[in-house]
């Protein structure tokens, strides 16, 4: 046997709440040949990165650009940039994601509220709008897919209640980017982060993001420094803007390669008939399950395309019943988290994971587990 | 012309301050199948990856892993873990690198005394002790290979000052792991973190870190939380060991693939071999760099092997002789920074740069700009 353990690697079926399945040529693109940081080609490539996400994003913002870490990383970066300590945040939180802006937040030292929603239900923006009249805000900050709830948050109903509102808009789009439109200009949105591993469809590792000119106004502005050097924007936006490039730190050079042809892939498709697909294997996926009589934990109107929380199915274990799919039949899927964990199931279908085959296998899989 | 700007990638032999050359098999190694954060083979992974780590360090630490970010990501991370509000920290500077540990650690709200050494010039302990006679610190932080300026510092050295101090020793070594020996137990190191893109010549990505029985007492004794979740090594201990693998933040898959056959390269080579190798090659470096005139920068004795900082020949311009070994040699090196820019280029021969085949290619190079 090989004392490479790589060599022992297999191919699994990722319908989890990501990482997804990887286009073949997203794999290749990850293992081209290294350049420099700074190298003239790169920063091509860079400025390449920066079109496609404005295109993706449906945005102009002039600073949008890869956070170097995963989709954490780029909540981290949101929030350390635009909060200065004391500032009133509002966060809506209707699942683990949710919670965890309000953990960073608070790290921060933000004086946050919390409007608690409950969970499998989308954010109601009758109590936004009673508790924004309340007290005024710097920020407000949501979930657009609560990947671990698999609803969809009204992105754009909140817009419309911030609009003459002096509070930034803050957007996690982790899930939703690249699998249902993201319109962050048209939504007012002024600052927002996502994930490579979800409907990008590429390795983790990178944490695409855009900041409008009222949050980058709100960072140059700020009284105090950026309390992390690494995540600070004042000084990446030299590196990823300007006909000077300042050196910052070194980027994830084969990571941007891979997020520029998973960017590719979509808008070569064109982001509309990816939102279709999503939402056309999602359907089948629904009704695959419903003949099988497992329930999905989210109403209809307020269902993710591509990631469907599910009632564990009757007479099957949690942790058993994945590791069957996992090892007899090489799907991954999620568990629950936090007050799901043991109830619920968390099946992603997510970029190239969002075809008719993945979900018939997975069909397939599901209905040998329940034997 | 294809639109895909990927396709026109050059291979450049990469000779500058990192990212270094890679390892086909590395590359190989990036493309694997991407699997999931939480799957249990790719746990076994990062169990081998831990090992590997504690290996090339030459350390029994249990906190061993790669954190989710690039170098500098590590040194927030050491600094923001250990650092509380208030601390006094001692840090010891001779070039950017150390510059940027005293921004880092001022933004976090430590006390900050900063000892500055002439750039090109090794740290000197005599200064240092008369400093820790006069005050006591929570950390002293020092730079182990000053990537500015091609300077070894005297790390087993400052291990021995601080043998019975209370100070946390925290050391960077982005450019020294995998070049020159790490021996953090030896030298009584409480808190290291490297880069990938250096001498284990991987992609850039990920920051290999380790953290001492006494950091880990400063963390779990902290007053206050980690104000950075992303980095807040209390959560991402229980991700990285334990007997449960708990979610934090989704890590970088293929990223770590990289690493793993990375670090498997220079232990399959052993890493006393691989030392002498960029020891042995340094030396092709300077006698060749003698023989055409060029002067270097640091002392014999305080040369670092795999980063050789160079006068910019006489009559060559910076910018246009870098662009000239791009361009026409498909050579990158690294320009000057801070002090040094306009003056000094940096010649990186780290990991699989550092072969002599490749030294010669970039003495045929710079004899051709000089002309």
């Amino acid at each position: 046997m090989s004392n490479n353990m790589l060599d022992r690697i297999e191919e699994v079926l990722l319908m989890g709440p990501g990482p997804s399945y990887i286009h073949p040529n997203v794999y290749e693109a990850l293992s081209k040949p290294t350049l420099g940081h700074l190298d003239p080609y790169f920063v091509q490539i860079m400025d390449g990165i920066k079109a496609q996400l404005q295109e993706l994003f449906n945005t102009k913002n002039q600073l949008s650009l890869p956070i170097s870490g995963t989709g954490s990383a780029g909540m981290e970066a949101v929030f350390v940039n635009l909060v200065e300590k004391g500032d009133p945040v509002l966060i809506l939180i209707n699942g683990v994601f949710g919670q965890r802006m309000k953990d960073v937040a608070s790290r921060l030292g933000a004086d946050v509220d919390a409007l608690e929603f409950t969970w499998g239900q989308p954010v109601d923006l009758a109590r936004v709008k009673e508790q924004l009249g309340k007290r005024s805000y710097k920020i407000v900050a949501m979930v657009h897919a609560e990947t671990s709830t698999g609803v969809r948050n009204p992105a754009e109903g909140l817009g419309e209640l911030l609009k003459d509102n002096d509070a930034l808009y803050l957007l996690d789009t982790v899930t939703s980017l690249g699998g249902i439109e993201v319109s962050i200009d048209k939504w007012g949105v002024d600052a927002v982060y996502s994930g490579t591993q979800k409907c990008l469809s590429c390795p983790p590792g990178l944490s695409p993001a855009s900041f409008s000119s009222r949050a980058v106004e709100k960072l140059s502005g700020r009284k105090t420094p950026v309390p992390n050097w690494y995540l600070d924007m004042s000084m990446i936006t030299k590196y990823w803007g300007g006909s000077k490039r300042a050196y910052h730190h070194t980027a994830p050079i084969n990571m941007n390669y891979a997020l520029y042809q998973a960017l590719k892939n979509i808008l070569d498709e064109g982001p509309e008939k990816v939102f279709q697909r999503h939402q056309r294997v999602h359907e089948r996926l629904v009704a695959g399950l419903e003949e099988l009589g497992v329930k999905m934990v989210v109403d209809p109107a307020h269902r993710l395309p591509m990631l469907n929380a599910i009632y564990i199915p009757d007479g099957v274990e949690d942790a058993e019943g994945r590791k069957k799919l996992r090892e007899k039949h090489k799907i991954e899927i999620g568990g629950g988290l936090g007050d799901f964990a043991g109830k619920v199931w968390r099946v992603g279908i997510m970029g190239y994971t969002a075809q008719e085959q993945y979900v018939d296998r997975f069909l397939e899989a599901i209905k040998d587990i329940m034997k």
